[in-house]
């Protein structure tokens, strides 16, 4: 049974550990996959980014613990969610917002029951004292509702969405940078169909740059220059050559994007 | 059975992978945890920390290794430790201390058997040819003394231990800065029941700073200011609302902290 | 079965983790261990050193996986490597030139078969969407010859060579740094067997500096100056006493080392 964590822990510490140090106390044959915990601290929308991009590629069944949790102890809601891809536990502070609109059937429950977190419980590490053991007791077979009841209110960030605009170009914005520098936009290859079917004819506007056609992959776009690919997660994607485009253009999450 | 990893090797060369290897190879059904590789190297003191936390959250019998091992290869006796809590692997020259210190049953071992190393030996890397092999055996049953006799005297730096001063103050020391820069103590608890009855009374004093009152979780922290909360660990933290309290504060460990 | 991952993708993206779902999706039973994800990006040479030194201590029949591929969709060709050590998936770039060299009788395939793909198949990502399915199929018992045909002419770069000079000293060069700065040279542990029978006589020269003596572990060096060891790969190596030997030198691959 898979069991993924993502957090903004980091790895210097001890933290991770220990969640998993409580699963594996409860569920022994648990298979626990690190997604990142190199989350910045408190990256809740990068966290639910991330989320949306790796939760695709595990099996069906899948048990996807988050926490990014500036709010722990405080009122803020845990939660789990349930739907055909899998389980996601996490508080309820927006990071599942892209599961809820890939999902729209999730069923959500706030997590009340006290009979399965750690005992002591702390008041300042939810993760490791009612997300694991959660997350545990669910791979086990427990059913949702033994946590708690549905809920029907959750907290959601909008998820940027793209604009036509007059002549048919599409407007977007960056929403993540990768390690490689690389502008990841929340154009999708859907909304490209236009441009697609001869990518010469596409320009790509981004921070006072032109950038010529989408290529096919990294190695087709110029040496001295910037590209654009769609990448494997299907979205439009400002990349240099071997170089770091963030860097370059000194661009951020945010910044429009233009295809014409 | 669970086999865990502390070291100061970082995550870019091959050491980390180097034992899993070994271990696998002698142990096919290891579950190996990394608690983390990030210590800084040869900070000896900081992997003690790391370990104090992170082992009491594996299950009875897990085989904890920690490498952080300056003096490999020279006359620094191997360790392994047993007590009901577990099993200790590590280098003899104090970062079991609290171990020893929060298991005083425990009983330590040197590690002269050769039988259980890789050969050939190498004398630079102990983590891989001498306790990644003597884990390995130890999770398949080897008893601890058919590693090497029992010794009294292993080498442990002392516990930073708290100061009861006039009029019921309490002195301790920054012990450890975490990822979040929530700079932890080692000021218990039970060490603050005089002002725990009604947090609003205690004044932390650090580094010129006065910080009211000791929070319940990090959300009851003022925006602009710093708190104080009891941490997972139950011990007194200092930290900012969802800010850098060492960057803020400029402070590390060794740093005196005050409750009155 | 154990499968391996080094990559050059980090750990703050999920690329690891998608791999690593669609792994797990295939062969629920794989032991997948990290080598490293740290490799710099597009690094291939460095990746190649960090395999090499790795793969080694796994059991044989291991299967790493590779993937640091500046020219991933372009016309670079993916490849299986068998041989008497494991199976080994990587772009055809370079960075299996060492596993060529140690195992002169791999067997070369280059993976054409779409069988054994992720449907939809991204030009972007082969390490998900190729060499992950690929690996966790060889897992399953699939005969390395149903991926493809086999091949005589890898790209190699040329494994650096020491040479020896007149009066019989030994030129070789820096090819690694490791985490704690220690500079790892390809001058072997047999190229010195006129030294290692008296340490003492052994001079090492690099950039203008002398170090006098080739000794048997780090806690031999002396404290204020630089020393040389036979390190746990048996390669010479330029190191510190608990001092980062790369920062103190201005130190980086390439650089000449002389051992007179």
């Amino acid at each position: 049974m898979i069991i993924t964590l993502l957090t903004d822990f980091g790895c210097r510490d001890s933290f991770v550990a220990q969640m998993k140090g409580v699963i594996l106390g409860l569920q022994p044959k648990a298979v626990i996959v690190d997604i990142t915990h190199e989350v910045p601290p408190f990256g809740i929308r990068e966290a639910a980014f991330v989320l949306r991009s790796a939760h695709r590629y595990f099996p069906k069944g899948t048990i996807h613990v988050t926490v990014v949790d500036p709010g722990v102890g405080g009122g803020r809601r845990p939660l789990l969610v349930a739907n055909r891809q899998g389980l996601f536990l996490a508080p309820d502070n927006g990071v599942l917002s892209y599961i809820y609109h890939d999902h729209p059937a999730s069923r959500i429950h706030q997590i009340t029951s006290r009979k399965f977190r750690m005992k002591p419980h702390s008041s300042t590490f939810n993760g490791r004292d009612l997300f694991a053991p959660a997350a545990a007791w669910l791979s086990k077979g427990l059913s949702p509702s033994k946590l708690g009841k549905r809920i029907a209110d959750p907290v959601r960030f909008p998820i940027p969405r793209i604009r036509r605009r007059t002549r048919g170009s599409v407007e977007g914005e960056v929403v993540h940078v990768d390690r490689f520098g690389n502008l990841i936009t929340n154009i999708e290859r859907k909304d490209l169909a236009a441009w697609l079917s001869d990518g010469r004819r596409a320009v790509i506007r981004i921070k006072r740059h032109r950038i010529e056609g989408i290529h096919r992959f990294y190695a087709e776009v110029p040496r001295a220059g910037l590209g654009a690919v769609i990448n494997s997660d299907d979205l439009l994607e400002v990349c240099g050559r071997q170089r770091n485009a963030a860097s370059l253009l000194n661009a951020s999450p945010g910044e429009t994007v233009v295809v014409e």
